[in-house]
């Protein structure tokens, strides 16, 4: 691992669509893009989320694995054109495509009737946990999904680095004559231990290791605290908010969000940062979200189409 | 029929799509919607079109019928959304979708799969016709679907005002003391023949009447000139142009048109205008499309995503 690739910019959310299922003409249905070290995850591809791709310069090759919370057509309808544009593109390598089930069945149905063959394979994952189970990770990631309570199957995704390594104090290393092995674990947190029987414990070793960063996607979803420790303690929450507070009972029949529910949430979570976003087409004016919300959980910011989050790089403590 | 309504904004083409497959940050894929008479007929329906619809103020509740020249996606991926939308906004009246074969399928398999029943019944025509044939009339247009050459099933549509009444001359008519009948007979072009077998000319009774408007939607297709006689005289031509002459072989063999053929085309119709469209995303500067389209034919203009054509009303000779 390089720390010249971990800069300040190398965990950067960016909100694609804002709006509920009623788009408006400053708001696009659902999606964010989520770069971790130019590795583009997709997070939900409401309508219309290719050309925010495009608009906001992410980097069509590089997603390769899209995770869609539900389908209510709001968080998937822009899959057929993306998929297709990929193809047209002349992808061949694989896309990894995470849902609840259903999803398989439509994207072959379109495909095979608009006689638009696909020029790469994609792997279909279908989720059926009922309690937060992690689905996927590669070398730097690991996505875990989380239940929602929603009026059909939902899942939430938790996106959490993978513990880095200890940055080493090279004049300790050098004096303790460290073998290459002895320094790989050095760097993962191990103490090391000579055949002579001698103990080098690690924090002689070691300069200290960068925070390992979360970013928790909670929607679309009711309040729902049952998997709340999987959320404590995140950088950002993005909390779905679809309502004001007056509309508390109406939010409740349909399966979403207040103001003051995702503040609640986001308080008792013990996250950094709170985003509200999926906002209901009838307020115009989104100032009341804030301002409610801050009267509980005071960090929060409205989602914005195009609008972008970045976690810094902390040291652990 | 009430000539206040005869303003020259009655008949207005605007363009909400210019892209070919793939979009790009300023052409969205194809769409256009034409106003005649504040009905909203929307012919093709690619990616984001609702969103477009809202942007140039269409009124959704007001478009009755669609019309779908073929089964690729970047004409008809907007139509989950669009129709989606219509029913959140409590929809009751039938909508009319004309297209070729499958889209039905496609559409219920969506539509049952993401469990959103819809508002308001769909009328589904699929276009089966090897000639052009008239597949639509209301009181003051017809339509017809006319097969293009493409790769797939397509039909380029005519859309054409049926033959205005003629307006009267108030003080022929007092003189001649026509009843009611014959006031409509009159205004219809018919000569008055009484009962005393007299007959008044119609020409001594009318002052003219408004020529009908025909507007033309000539897309996808490579050059096909079999049915150019349907074409002949129109007010307006939308042709494909999707390469540069320079792209004339592979123009052929993906079943597209080069500039000049667009332009050879709309000059042997005699049209009295020509919109080009469907830009490959290779080309990211438009101009050469209007230099080479005007060699051949100077009454060209370049469709732009959010451009207005109208077709102002003239008196028939």
């Amino acid at each position: 691992m390089n720390d010249k690739h971990l800069l300040a910019s190398d965990f950067k959310l960016t909100i694609l669509g804002s709006s509920s299922a009623l788009p408006t003409s400053e708001r696009n249905p659902t999606a964010q893009v989520l770069n971790i070290r130019e590795r583009f995850f997709l997070i939900d591809c409401g309508e219309g989320t290719q050309i925010q791709l495009r608009k906001y310069r992410a980097r069509l090759g590089k997603i390769n694995q899209i995770f869609i919370s539900h389908l209510h057509g709001d968080h998937f309808y822009g899959l057929f054109g993306l998929l297709s544009t990929f193809s047209l593109l002349g992808r061949k390598h694989p896309l990894q495509i995470f849902s609840p089930p259903g999803l398989k069945k439509i994207l072959l149905q379109v495909f095979t009737s608009t006689q638009d063959g696909l020029s790469y394979p994609i792997e279909f994952n279908e989720l059926k946990n009922a309690a937060p189970e992690w689905i996927f990770e590669n070398d730097f990631l690991k996505v875990m999904a989380i239940p929602m309570k929603h009026r059909i199957a939902c899942y939430g995704f938790k996106f959490t680095e993978k513990e880095h390594l200890y940055n080493l104090n090279k004049s300790a290393i050098q004096q303790a004559k460290l073998t290459i092995p002895e320094i790989h674990a050095a760097r993962s947190g191990e103490d090391i231990v000579r055949e002579n029987g001698r103990i080098i414990p690690n924090k002689q070793l070691i300069l200290g290791r960068r925070k390992a960063r979360t970013y928790v996607y909670y929607a679309d979803t009711a309040y729902h605290d049952e998997w709340i420790s999987e959320v404590a303690g995140a950088d950002l929450l993005y909390h779905e908010a679809t309502f004001l507070e007056e509309k508390k009972d109406f939010a409740h029949q349909t399966g979403h969000s207040t103001t003051l529910q995702a503040a609640e949430f986001a308080q008792k979570a013990g996250v950094a940062k709170l985003i509200i976003g999926h906002f209901s087409s009838r307020y115009k004016n989104l100032t009341p979200f804030l301002e409610e919300t801050q009267s509980i959980f005071p960090h929060v910011e409205l989602a914005e189409d195009g609008k972008s989050f970045e976690i810094p790089c902390k040291w652990e403590e």
